[in-house]
């Protein structure tokens, strides 16, 4: 179709393609409004129909009720890590981060920028391979909230467990797990997702919050920085990213489409198998990096024997239509992202080739 | 064609329609790399073409070189508002503003709320009604640079001078008249634009500024809002808008094809003056809100003799396949944005209606 490829891009990534194919038919002429989606007033009745139903997709996906909001907003997933401790980090309370790979410790960077943060756990010294464990995160004291990346896109780490933190409020970056599989969402204060991976193009964040947490943004707070202009003007204070949220309502609507979170979940367990399988049955050729207690169902990432396979591999596979495979430079080797989008023929297309692959140079 | 109307929309505005068109053909499979542009990583190389030709052809259309660095941000206009003082109301010096509409306020609120703002004119007395004079204009003592809204979208006041400030840099916020005529762009130490009125979809800042300006953002100033973190890794610190920048290249390219800012803002100035005239000759039925010498190329502001008649002018217009044409809630009566996109038909149709509606309601 069309000459696409199986795209494991980490993010930009993969998007369904009825998704694209929607977005393209109605791109001169949104809903008959004789514009297109990126040429409509944010403030218009066209406009403010996908924006809400974008929003209440997502809450119905989450299983979340009326205490909680989702917010749109700018900047990547990055602007967030500045944002939270801005405005919860106060009154002399302390941002708690557990540092589980590069982007946790990018959040956690912006907190002690303030001389706000403080390192509750760490998985660094194990090159970052797995997710600490309930006993390893220890709060300090006046502890603002707890801070966790809940699926590490690059090392290929992802929880399997919520931690407790009593009365402290729990905030996750879920950038590339979010809405991948059902989880007790309410026992999060925020979470937080760049889009450009299982949601939607780069450009909007997708925040869901209690709304509760939300209200009370210090004074001194800059006005786009502040949760409370977002929740307050239900994202729309400024213009909006707009071609973005429309494109994340889709998205939420393909996802209900197709069995929610519950389906994406079993297809999302059963492609993440196969390639984990592969991998394992390898006799070694492949090695995952990740321990297998703490593996992403999102970002599979293993090494060959030797960067110059890696780099054979890479090549080779972009032949066989397979793209996106190299890993990141901190872990080396590969990386095959395989967010909502990804179909099973993708996967058992990446598995074929890896067996090929790998006959043809142990 | 495709049943669109003539959007006069102050932004989301109306966009060149072989742009769209040019997006639409293409969104299943950007260059041949078997994805959407939405799709593909921005670290590939064909992201980075796009990328890097929206800096060149932006600076070249401008006449910019390589003291001049393009930085693409997000978070609306409305963000660069706190990054400005944040980088350089620094070391004691204090931000002066030219308050001459909202917009231009609001800037000025975000530099107070940091205490670090000074009003050195305003047109607040007169209702926005008009862009203050050189000799309205009294900088503060140690100030860090003068800031102007250069065309007030909701006032529809544009600046047709550029101030001397000596050694003081000059900052503009050009949202709604960026690229739309030929300037001494070599005056201004930063100029940015939200992209959604001249650049394309909201959801991108463009910012040209001057490199040695950009250099030294203080230490303290989080890492999204440092200017100097998008020189130093062009733009691409963390995941950019990608689609945004890629509609802003077309955007720019159709502008260059399209005889550059010379034949822009030849086009413009006709078009102002076809609907300004209709205004002008109506024996008082449409009354500018701007004065004359302020008047705004982009946003054409007017009031009717009653509210019921302004209501239904817009009615009325829709049905003629005119949209957009309601003014801000804070002027009242009508505003008919006329960007690059909007072609000189465009302008003729909304007259011939002027015409016809003043005719039957007089
Ligand atoms: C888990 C995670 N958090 C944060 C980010 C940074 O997101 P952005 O590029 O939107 O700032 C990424 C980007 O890949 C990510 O994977
Ligand atoms: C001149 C001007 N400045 C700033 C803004 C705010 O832009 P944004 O909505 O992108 O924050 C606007 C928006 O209309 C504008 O017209
Ligand atoms: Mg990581
Ligand atoms: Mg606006
Ligand atoms: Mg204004
Ligand atoms: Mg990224």
């Amino acid at each position: 179709m069309e000459n696409r490829i199986y795209n494991f891009n980490p993010g930009p990534a993969m998007q369904p393609l009825e998704v694209l194919q929607e977005a393209q038919a109605e791109f001169l002429n949104f809903a008959k409004s004789g514009m297109s989606i990126i040429e409509i007033s944010h403030r218009s009745k066209q406009y403010e129909q996908v924006h809400n139903q974008a929003k209440a997709d997502i809450k119905e996906l989450m299983g979340l009720g009326d205490d909680y909001e989702v917010l749109f907003c700018q900047g990547g997933a990055s602007m967030q890590f500045t944002m939270i401790p801005q405005n919860f980090a106060v009154d002399g309370k302390v941002g708690n981060y557990v540092l589980s790979g590069s982007f946790a410790t990018k959040a956690y960077d912006e907190a002690k920028l303030l001389n706000r943060g403080f390192v509750a756990a760490s998985s660094k010294d194990r090159d970052f391979k797995h997710i600490p464990t309930q006993d390893e995160i220890k709060l300090s004291d006046n502890a603002a909230y707890l801070h966790l990346c809940y699926n590490n896109t690059i090392y290929g780490t992802e929880y399997h467990y919520i931690p407790e933190t009593g009365d402290v409020p729990l905030i996750a970056d879920m950038s590339s797990d979010m809405l991948s599989r059902p989880l007790d969402f309410s026992k999060f204060s925020l979470i937080y997702a760049g889009a450009q991976k299982n949601l939607g193009p780069a450009g909007v964040v997708v925040v869901v919050a209690r709304k509760s947490f939300l209200e009370n943004s210090p004074k001194e707070v800059p006005t786009m920085l502040r949760y409370d202009t977002y929740l307050k003007k239900n994202s729309l204070y400024n213009t909006p990213p707009a071609f973005g949220i429309y494109m994340v309502g889709k998205v939420v609507a393909w996802i209900k489409a197709n069995g929610g979170l519950e389906a994406m979940a079993k297809k999302n367990a059963a492609k993440a198998k196969l390639v984990y399988d592969a991998i394992d049955n390898s006799d070694g050729f492949y090695v995952g990096h990740a321990d297998k207690d703490s593996r992403s169902f999102m970002n599979v990432t293993f090494r060959l024997p030797s960067e110059e396979l890696e780099a054979k591999f890479a090549k080779e596979a972009l032949e066989h239509g397979l793209g996106g495979v190299k890993g990141h430079r901190s872990v080396g080797g590969m990386r095959t992202s395989i967010y909502n989008a990804m179909p099973m023929e993708g996967c058992q297309a990446l598995v074929d080739f890896m067996e090929k692959f790998r006959k043809a140079n142990k």
